[in-house]
């Protein structure tokens, strides 16, 4: 059986070239002006400290993704363009080396300079002048790059924020919590639970089951995808099994409460050492108080709710939890397989919860929770895919040089903003990190 | 085109129980006497030091493999059997954690004690109580294990000594050289040549292709292979072409005059890191003095010659000289599929070079230099295949669980026992390691 | 011939105990004003970042001088005193284990929360709750404590916050540079200079001798001292002479064209290990560009003046510096010996150069240059006096717990406070410490 | 009250030439061999490991006492000599920056060869070259130094190799005891015992007290002395008292037992650092087993004896110790003027104990176990004398570049050799080491 999943242009699409500008103009303000909303809760102290290597501040983020645009849109394709500060190109170039030399990674954190404020006008002065260049048709594809950059950062901004919050041991929340969301889940768990409720109240885990094929994997198409979605090829697939939810926060504590921390044969050699040198207990963010599971969201510290999909675990939590269960995690070809009858739909960002929610009661024949809540991290290294060729120049560093010692992860989370994300999408990340939206969904063969 | 390569029964194929016994007694005997072969150029003092974490004294591992076989062999299948030693279980098991706590890996250098002499007497106890045992036939199958566990290990202490006596500013050679070894290349090769003589006097490279098929990858029969051979399994090859030799040191000395270890755009982000922060400007074991390129061999430095292979680099070296080529690096499947043609020849331990040789001016129809010589990095990351399912108890423990940061090697190198190599072995190390015999074999997509 | 230096009561001397309380509440209100003062000139970005384990964020430290009055005199001498914030005894206790746990020293920088706003109302809070308490005499001993503690802080506040603005490679001014200070020094220095214009326009250094003596070492008196300082006690000192002023910019560029840098002879060995593994070719805040030396200053970038003291040295380069000019650093009981005709008078603080000035033209009986400026480097290590007791509970960790791998520096610097210093001052850093405003005052042996 | 104690003239002193020239060569003869004789019980793979940075191999040590001879007396002094091997310039020279580069410190240990038994050979060459100059009396202080240096490295040798061993978890020991030592303590402790023995059976501490005076401090004299010990110089000493005996490990076990090791108060900062960061809860080699404490000894693990000098501490425990006891250590200035009365007695490595032994019931006027059985702590910094000036050339570089970040130790050990040490003798040692024999003495002020 050889399955070609149809090609959904998301973006850009067939409409009159002048009202394919104005959408872009629409998307460009709305998207950009959306950072500045992430940033919005945000004091000016926390925009602008670095809490570790892998996390930048917010501060520069918004000014990275808007030297992007500088950098990419401007300098190149507008006449003349004087750029807002010459001194930027150092500060907020993130990894092109074929742009030239920057700032360390590690020192982002030490620009107190430009302040937000100064950052705010770099980001005016630069959509004022990208803004005249939207009509222009053939920089729209750049434009689009850019605005799925913003994208990436904005999702990167809540993560990052969350991992600098949670390290204040007043842990303060991110933003005042919406009225629209409950403040309390409904079975607040004990430490002493041991996971015996289940999933949490939520049915039993069942599973899907995928026929043999040959896959037609990666994007091909009009609408947008980022370089390392293709090129679409084939891969054989044998039969496999999927499950039809993610694991939730009871199912995660079972493997807790079975020893799951404490049991070397469950984990890699690699995870296991994080496990002993990291001390590793629980998912990041989990502390115990009082015998009771308390986990810091962006609306602050709260009961763990055990119907919740579990979250902010690594690739190694998630491979020893699946072996634990007797099952595995798919592979980021079974995954995208198994995703083709599902519908685009989820808790994304625009549903404004930051934090991943409980299955839905129903029974439909493809399986739920794809895309939104989590990331779910498969059994696939982040390797090219067969014929890939980054494109030319500083572009082709985007995504090509990290393809190693990383893991793919699929379908986006609950901090993704819904039109960021496709069947295709390819996020990675090493194999310790747990500070992005990332879960579980498991794999059987058949 | 769907091609299953057969199986190739290589050990203790179809004859009687009895001769079975015979040839493998005879087989352990010789394996075993081989290990003590390898250590004997060597004196004391070269056997107990480790000269970094990834490495171990000789006489830890001649002590680890005795250990092997009386941890998995004796303890459970003789009766009253009395260990050596009650700590060695505790000094020499590498990473068992079902067996127990043990001698932590970065310390293996520590244990001045027990001293070789008293080493070599635990390797003849462990030997006569291990050959009483090779008429019980339902042992062969652990005893073949030994062996080949072994064989890696001989492997293992010509490497780490290797990389021990490098260290030592007067670099010591292993052994005095061999009369049948010509001691000087025919070609030495000036710093400044820049690689302008091309392969180094070796024919240009050509590529063989392979069409696309549904090829079946692993192993699966009645020979020996280790659990991550298998199973056997279909995976999709995509037409390819394949080189027909192996990279030479001149070719690579193109790519550094070329400006390779200057380029960051011709390497992966974390191998550029490596660049930088090692300090990499050569292949490992290279030394430029007086304008001339030397590289240490377990016969002492000599004069880099321009048409052996390309040794001791890796992935991320591997991987940039194939971009810089124009070329790839074969997946492990391609390489698998390359190889049903070639048969399994080439220089390997036997051939006591203890150094890759350059390639014979032949021209067959399969790619010359796939055994031997050089293990070849492929693109793919060591991942469990389709259907992995490690053995229950500790010998789960022995391949399964590393499948994470690792890239597979195939083809067996110059230091390999003949007899321990298949098609389907899959070697693996970390991107960074260099101190393998390991070089490069490209690839094309067609 | 024995010394005993007069005690000058510097503070609460002979007057009405009303007047006294007055006058100590003037002082509160004037101290706890500048620290205010020395943040304005910052944005709140400034204020939270911290530049390296050793440096603190100016909100920290305006925070933890805020804490330290609520532990020391609100907490346990106003009745029924609510802690402004109950988490604040955690997050801005430094190293006092007596109090409790606190934030780690290495994760200041984390606390994005409070913000400078709300730390500037702390302090506001805190200001009226002690100054109700200023008439109570029996606290006047430990607010006195409390406004040396600020005052000490007010000092790092500047020498950290010109580390963390030094880091960013926009480099820019602490604050907009006031109208009566010279932006530009008279002899800019080109970095061919060598040095040979001698000590950049400053007449030759001369050496003033202090004869043998018993020297009573120490405070004592009514004026307040940290604990450290005493008690005063005798020690034998050979006669000695001791330089009559700091040395130049145009002496350390002598040193440093002369190989200072390169000579390991010149070195002790620790110092030698800091010059090559931080690559130390200049003092900090030096930059070579187009030829020329450039400094850092509080007030931006300038060209390096040759007259003015060298400054922002180790220990061990003030030690090497010595070396080279066969003389030696005075030891801290030299020092004061020395100091002792010397009037307390200098660039301090007050001043608002907070950058070290050249020396005045003119020929006193005494040493110039004594006090203010820079951190004169003396050849003792920070150890008890004889007869030292920590006084009982959480203030005994102030002083005596660091008596170990640091070296002694006397006399205060242009960014210390005026009414701060005394002749028996002990400051006190580890010999590789260069953030400090630390220079060199040379002796010789007699 | 001045006090200037006599210079002894140890070696070397007023007799005939010819008798001394005699004398010397004997001395020489003597002392190298014993070097010998204490690697003598080692097999070469003890020889060639090293245990951590600041240890060395023994085998190193037996080669770079032989280059010292080559390089400071061969080399310069004898016509046409031709060294050993040409590459031991650089694999054994220590730290000599002025005779050229060097394998650096913390890779000796990958210096597998030369082997034991070439060493070995090395020493014997440069022990004949050396003998025939022994009649030179113009060589006859640098000859002087060669065997005071290889006497510290005898010591050396027996406190690495006892480290190194004590890593094995086999825990050889070093010899197979000798018949004359008895194996088992009297009084063997249990954990339990919480110190209530008080000193463990030896008889209550008592205070010897010392005068003030002006003390001339430090060595002056025909008979030989590390340029270190002076210049002779006068030091004010206030009236002091101290302790009569070492402490013993029963008192040290009180210290313990009253949670020494879990006050900070008790320690300073640096010390508490290391208490957390590196586990300390007893001195180095001590090992709770079954609610008994044993120690690791060059014999092997032993019962702990509670009369014994406690040792193996840092400079931190002493310390921490000497505050809980309500005492401080002795200055240097303090234990050399103690010592002027003692008898240079006790027990030293020609007592072939190799281990600290209980106090003698005497009760003499002056302070037992000044000298021998553990290096005693002082509270003093190790800083030049007034007045010191290092001899040109390399051997300047001998003691003079670490006076930083050390503290001195006096009186010899267990492992020194008697003719090696003097009452001006000046050991030095990072605060944190704790791989020296070395003790307590306390003090008080009078």
């Amino acid at each position: 059986m050889t399955v070609e999943p149809s090609t959904t242009p998301q973006t850009l699409s067939a409409t009159t070239p002048a009202s394919q500008a104005g959408a872009l103009l629409d998307r460009f303000l709305s998207i950009r002006g959306r950072s500045i909303a992430v940033a919005e809760p945000l004091d000016p102290e926390d925009c602008v400290v670095q809490s570790m290597t892998e996390t930048s501040p917010i501060k520069w983020h918004l000014a990275h993704t808007t030297w992007f645009f500088e950098a990419f849109v401007l300098q190149p394709h507008r006449k003349n363009y004087r750029p807002f500060d010459a001194d930027f190109n150092y500060l907020f170039n993130s990894y092109y080396n074929t742009i030239g030399d920057r700032q360390p990674r590690p020192s982002r954190g030490m620009l107190t300079r430009p302040t937000m404020k100064q950052v705010l006008d770099y980001r005016k002065h630069v959509d004022r002048a990208v803004a005249r260049l939207c009509d222009r048709e053939e920089l729209h594809k750049i434009l689009e790059i850019g605005l799925q950059h913003e994208q990436q950062h904005q999702e990167l901004m809540l993560t990052d924020v969350k991992h600098l919050l949670s390290l204040n041991p007043i842990q303060p929340p991110y933003r005042t919590r919406p009225t629209h969301v409950s403040a309390e889940p409904s079975h607040p768990l004990r430490a002493s639970d041991n996971g015996n409720r289940g999933a949490g109240g939520v049915e039993e885990l069942n599973y899907i089951t995928v026929p043999h094929s040959i896959f037609w994997l990666g994007h091909r198409g009009v609408g947008f995808a980022f370089d390392n979605e293709g090129p679409r090829h084939k891969v054989y697939l044998d039969a496999f099994e999927i499950g039809d939810r993610l694991i939730t926060n009871a199912e995660y504590l079972a493997f807790m409460a079975d020893g799951g921390y404490e049991r070397p044969e469950l984990w890699l050699d690699e995870g296991w050492q994080h496990v002993q040198s990291q001390g590793w207990r629980a998912p990041l963010y989990w502390r115990e108080s009082d015998g009771s599971w308390e986990v810091y969201t962006l609306d602050g510290t709260v009961a763990l709710a055990p119907d919740e999909p579990v979250c902010h675990i690594s690739f190694f939590e998630a491979d020893a939890y699946a072996r634990w269960a007797g099952a595995r995690l798919p592979t980021e070809a079974e995954w995208e397989a198994a995703s083709v009858t599902a519908p685009i739909e989820g808790h994304f960002a625009e549903a404004d919860h930051l934090h991943p929610q409980p299955v839905a009661s129903t029974t439909p024949s493809y399986p739920r929770q794809m895309f939104g809540d989590v990331w779910q991290w498969t059994a696939s290294a982040y390797l090219p895919y067969r014929g890939f060729r980054p494109p030319a120049g500083a572009l082709g560093e985007y995504n090509g040089k990290f393809m190693c010692n990383q893991f793919v992860l699929r379908g986006g989370s609950c901090v993704t903003p819904r039109s960021h994300i496709r069947r295709t999408y390819r996020n990675f990340f090493p194999p310790e990190s747990r500070w992005q939206f990332s879960g579980i969904r498991l794999a059987l063969d058949q």
